[in-house]
């Protein structure tokens, strides 16, 4: 479970990151489909980190969809990670929790 | 959709007014489960209403825990609904959005 | 005090719909700097809003940075309101508040 | 600047364990002050990371009043740490935060 907490918080923070990111680069990084992906991402992994936090009961149903939301930001990200560090950082965590 | 937004604000607002409440009336009113249900909703309805403020693709997932949390958090403060009008609400409110 | 609650939580979503409009747009509208204000605007307006619905003691303090973010919101929203009423709704929304 | 992101995310995960805590020993721990001074607590850190990942120009702002939120908290905390190792944890981590 701490492992699990400390996943989602790094994922927080990195796609928060990215996001900062990929308005800089602009053009398909900055598309609204992969914004959103993002902003979507930063808010149901904070969300179930606090709710494991909390030792929620229904902690699993958060890090459920959580796990969803990732799988797809992963996909978007390793669309644009071949020559971007960033984007390929951002892919790999989102992999990792969607695992 | 509009609906359901202002629902999911209605009901983050309800749930952490509640919050201050239940603490202030205290004993089973201020039992750690009870109170941690209220935080649960608190937070899940303000990302679902994000979700769907943004459009997002998801949203029916997150809209999905949010009615089942709901439905936990409406089922805890019927207990203490008879007497206490601001139970009453909050428990009707939670019972609409798990609806 | 209701009424400044429900205006942050007006804020709040306008400023979350206008970074989905202005992603759709592009252009300057994506811009790095002009998404990270909506998205500081659509932060500290939630957070403003939960501490007055808390009756924190420091609300007012949570409430005088958001006036000072929904001020160069408003600022940087006025630049593309001209043509666009989307931008202006965002614009008169973030001036009202640093009122 | 990544130290204080870093100090911003454990306090948060720290206040919000010691609401759960809190709850559970009742009492003065649970009295209704106090868990709200937590939850200001856990939101304003949480916003003050999330402005400083984003490098918003108005991350000392929100910074200051994060410091002073967590100046009250500590001092708060710091009434119920003499026999509580949980509280004494918390009072130094927001101790730390307000310096």
């Amino acid at each position: 479970m701490q492992q699990c907490i400390q996943n989602c918080t790094d994922c927080h923070r990195v796609c928060l990151e990215t996001i900062t990111h990929c308005l800089q680069v602009g053009g398909e990084h900055a598309a609204q489909a992969h914004i959103r992906l993002l902003l979507d991402c930063v808010q149901i992994c904070q969300t179930s980190a606090d709710f494991m936090i909390r030792s929620s009961e229904l902690h699993q149903r958060t890090c459920g969809v959580c796990a969803e939301v990732c799988d797809r930001c992963a996909a978007d990200c390793e669309r644009m990670a071949a020559n971007d560090p960033m984007m390929r950082q951002c892919a790999e965590m989102c992999r990792q929790m969607a695992a």
